[in-house]
């Protein structure tokens, strides 16, 4: 692996430094080509490097900035009055070609707007999308995007996100020609409101896209498409909805297993296959989604994530980095669009 | 229990009288003071009266009819031309008070409309709501509405709803002040759509409804409120979401638990207790969603509902006629427009 670079807005998430320093220190011990550029509050992110040995150390540089994005701040004022926040400096050191991708679990609105403005856009592409990998029953990933860097979509950006998704898998996937669908409120083509409806039919009419129609929200994880659209309201509700309801069957079989002694004697004893499974299904071993269609890399962390789910998002970080990632999508999208166009 | 009658759709979802009739047939088992209406097509559902007991027979009441409403059928074009359907005479029984409630698994857009028009919204409603009842981690009820019946929302219905909704769990479930959330993208002010955002100002002003502000969808199950208001389209796929993702668990548990022979044995020793939770989380075991705000009930089955999930929304369609819900809706909610009027 050649050197690379990540900025990491340490300040960011619900824990900050306690949780993204240490995460930090972990992914340089196992990436020793990684180097790191920590953008936050130095006292309190040295608080956390007391104990980091030279060869780790000498790997981490640190830009010290006492201002931060807060999760209540909206977009625009982020974008304006937020000029020496962490989450900013540490998008411009990508955009400045120091690092090959940040990381922030701050703010999802401001990330989104900062980012849009510093890096820009690809051609032929108006907004971002917050996009994200998800498990499936037949274990073939699956993309889900936006969700929720864009709360109100219109027909057009549905159509893009289509497209960058697509262009995505087959990228990163070596997927030929992966299967697209729009999320919806039924599989018939009456169903919906007008936003999918007239996606849908964009989309019908774009002979590269492998267009396989409207899906349910049943369907995301049956692993029967490669690629699901939605805007960023509905796509933050739906991932989130499936962080609650893991959690929540994870509890009840808990609490099923703990009751009766023989029960618990026997749950004890397979304790380690049923710990696996639980893990596979944990929302935090897929922390970590990328905001695609930027012309460089920036990986949201869930704003709750513990150490191991933040390194998560650090290695998803470095894969995309590793990629070239954007310049990917920009080569394939710009054949997408002039097949279209023409 | 006094005696009450039932009209059933029994042309709707994916089985037809397959399912509908044995449903109804257990029911009327289970229930003696129950009598129902079939409404559907004659000889398909005689097919399996055949071994029905005279005790039973006699309380059931056939409508012979041959059209029905297919799924593809917009809600418009069945209000207006499918005048003899299956769907449409079931609810023409409860107009006419020969039914105290109707069932259908069919389409809910046209389910939506015929009901609006001919059993009419509640003073101060303008759409009903489809809403269910969600199990949750500390075992309260959760009721979420809209899940499907509106897929875009004026934040005035999205008021409405939030209404109907703390009125719904008052009357049901006796519960003083339920707590009323949003489903949004974030907890924080700023957060959501306009729709959203606005919907909150005026629930901020209605003094009789215990309004806590914003939820995510990952806290949909964690009990914390009791009623959660969105649109149809982001209900909707809230839902089926849930029931993917219990899907996903329940498979991949079931597949780690058959690999080695010592887990295998073990898990075979404990399946019993394995099973009822996830029995306990089989979203057909919920199934049944009730369209609130008319002046009279009609509850929608899923369209794949095997033969004890539609017994399960038989069950539903019953209980609220006992509790003659859109009367006891209809008193409550005077009292909170009356008094956000003032």
């Amino acid at each position: 692996m050649t050197n690379l670079t990540l900025a990491l807005d340490v300040m960011g998430g619900d824990f900050g430094p306690r949780v993204t320093v240490p995460a930090t220190l972990q992914a340089l011990h196992l990436y020793p080509s990684l180097h790191v550029v920590l953008v936050g509050n130095q006292p309190e992110i040295d608080l956390f490097l007391t104990k980091a040995e030279p060869s780790i150390r000498q790997r981490i540089e640190i830009i010290h900035t006492t201002e931060v994005v807060s999760m209540s701040d909206r977009p625009v004022h982020a974008l304006r009055n937020r000029k020496q926040s962490s989450m900013r400096l540490a998008i411009e050191q990508v955009r400045d070609g120091k690092a090959q991708a940040c990381l922030s679990a701050g703010n999802t609105g401001a990330l989104m707007a900062i980012s849009k403005v510093l890096l820009k856009t690809l051609p032929g592409i108006d907004r971002p999308a917050l996009v994200s990998c998800l498990p499936s029953v037949n274990k073939a990933p699956v993309y889900l995007l936006d969700l929720g860097a864009n709360v109100s979509c219109c027909s057009e950006t549905l159509f893009q996100f289509a497209i960058m998704g697509s262009v995505l898998c087959e990228a990163v996937d070596k997927k030929h020609s992966p299967k697209v669908a729009l999320l919806n409120v039924g599989i018939e083509e009456i169903k919906g409101n007008d936003q999918v409806q007239q996606a849908g039919q964009l989309l019908q009419q774009s002979p590269q896209i492998n267009y396989v129609g409207f899906i349910e929200g049943n369907d995301i994880y049956s692993g029967n498409v490669d690629v699901i659209v939605c805007d960023g309201f509905v796509g933050n509700i739906t991932l989130k909805t499936s962080e609650g309801i893991a959690k929540l069957l994870v509890n009840q079989l808990e609490q099923g297993l703990t009751q009766g002694w023989f029960v618990r004697l026997m749950a004890k004893l397979i304790a380690p296959r049923i710990n696996s499974v639980l893990k596979q299904m944990n929302p935090d071993h897929y922390n970590g989604a990328s905001l695609i269609g930027l012309r460089g890399i920036v990986v949201k962390s869930h704003g709750s994530a513990d150490q191991s789910a933040y390194l998560q998002a650090i290695i998803l970080a470095m894969t995309e980095a590793q990629r070239r990632l954007p310049k990917m999508i920009e080569e394939r999208l710009e054949s997408i669009l002039l097949d279209i166009n023409n």
